[in-house]
């Protein structure tokens, strides 16, 4: 959660009296998020969630994320809708950051996860990869390979403080990925953060997927790969196959893997695993002052990192090479 | 705000399912209040606030608490109803803790305080005390004169880290307080916390009082003394004496203050800033690990015992000791 920005009555109900959605009856920060400031504001008419965007949202890469779950909500897709304005905007200014209001997913996210959880993500996941294909707006991932390097680097002398020899496993890992990243993969629009709290279910139906802030462009078998680390280890750090079948073949049940795809899951479960070790990492250096968000154990992925580095092949991910 | 219980879907389920208010829709933790871990629940017919009540709430006061908030409902007092399963008891257990599901109050919190918030505060204060006349539990204030020496004792070694001298001026205000602390001033239920944050309003009008885990039986003049710390200073510092009289005209329109309640303020008042400069004061130096809330600074609070040590009488907070 995060509430990083108060926002006065007097600055809440201007912002709100620009959209057509009813008088205000209460506005509460909610503890979820990490990089925003969210509100649930309920008027006389709906819920809705307001969101401030917080400096690490680029404010250039707000019209692909909100273009974005407009798109998806016209076909469909369980995301937040942003609400337009009386002057057409779903974008504006509040307490001087970027601010919009989107719809209000009913649902929650699963604290126990279960196989059928993952088959459910899976299926959602390549619908969501299939209703982005015509989605006229491109952004690039900041976060894959060239954008580790820079992480390797700034967390280096840091890194062996929070763990002995972390920085030598981080600058081997790097190098390694670099030399075998992929280059060819079938791309597209992806979510690259599909964790547990951006999925709501509801009635053990999909309900919801939230917080398209790292949407981007890039090889749809990514995706996965990130589902892979954030769904199927337990919490004793055992990876459980059952749900890596249950995600793969919910999956493919929408939008088949070509071989290749497969092939690469191990390098891009591994990327993945970098990518979530190198954020929390360098978070856990950099804790922004007053933010109301519990620090993430950047070691839970130095222990996917190592379970992904002793993988022979997709075989032990519960897929054969078909 | 505050979360420090993570609630399962199964245990959410278990537990709503002994209350008549319908499937969950969704539950979302909300980041406000400091001792619980507060979610805001969504049903498909209504919206409740589901509480856990963490460590520092003792299981023993409970009864107490939610007592007095379905004592005021039923006086037509704005403060939330305890919801009562289908067992009759509207206290059980959750993840290991005792657990409430309470009634959703519209309105916001006030983040800019005006001489009129004061006037209409003033006014609820003394319905309230009017209302729990005749609650038949009490609870005796254990953070009252005797709680600040506890907690004294508990920060001197700490104090001078944070501010150079404070442990002396902690000492000296203690062995002051406990020498003139009043002992034969009206007495009642007291909210005793009844900071902005736990006030609500709605299109001007008062729309609830949260928050009653501090309520207990004390001097009802103490209560306002709590006011004259937490509404009336600016937060340059500067003690705003529009808004102490609003706060005091507002109260004596329903209870007026006897002689001794006025010519006891003052004193009451450097009493009240105490006990928040070290509750926060303690709180400082035993931040939970994991607790997602903001720090508060316990120096505000020496800066308002500074202005109160200053006061000649009860004038200069606007008073005339008629």
């Amino acid at each position: 959660m995060a509430v990083y920005t108060e926002v006065s009555d007097e600055e809440l109900e201007a912002f709100v009296a620009e959209y057509d959605i009813g008088a205000i009856e209460s506005c509460k920060g909610i503890a979820e998020g990490v990089e925003n400031s969210n509100y649930l504001l309920q008027t006389d008419r709906a819920i809705y969630i307001l969101t401030l965007y917080e400096k690490r949202v680029a404010r250039g890469d707000l019209p692909f994320f909100l273009g974005l779950m407009d798109h998806l909500a016209s076909r469909d897709f369980p995301s937040p809708t942003p609400l337009h304005g009386n002057d057409g905007a779903a974008l504006r200014d509040l307490c001087g950051r970027p601010a919009a209001i989107v719809s209000f997913l009913s649902g929650m996210w699963p604290r126990r996860i279960t196989p059928a959880h993952c088959r459910t993500l899976g299926l959602a996941a390549a619908r969501l990869h299939d209703a982005a294909v015509d989605f006229s707006i491109s952004r690039r991932n900041n976060l894959s390979v060239l954008g580790w390097r820079e992480l390797v680097t700034a967390t280096a002398d840091a890194a062996d403080d929070l763990s002995a020899g972390l920085g030598k496993i981080l600058s081997n890992e790097i190098g390694y990925l670099e030399s075998v990243w992929p280059t060819n993969l079938p791309s597209g629009v992806i979510h690259a953060d599909l964790f547990p709290d951006n999925v709501f279910f509801l009635h053990n139906e999909l309900s919801g997927i939230i917080d398209f802030y790292f949407a981007c462009n890039d090889f749809l078998a990514y995706d996965i790969a990130v589902c892979l680390n954030a769904w199927c280890f337990e919490t004793d750090g055992s990876f459980n196959i059952s749900k890596a079948r249950n995600l793969i073949q919910g999956y493919t049940t929408v939008r088949p893997f070509a071989a290749e795809e497969i092939a690469a899951l191990p390098v891009l479960a591994r990327g993945a695993a970098l990518r979530f070790l190198l954020t929390r990492l360098y978070d856990w250096l950099n804790q922004p002052e007053g933010a109301l968000v519990k620090r993430k154990d950047p070691l839970e992925y130095l222990h996917q990192l190592t379970f992904h580095q002793s993988v022979a092949g997709p075989a032990e991910y519960g897929l054969v090479n078909r």
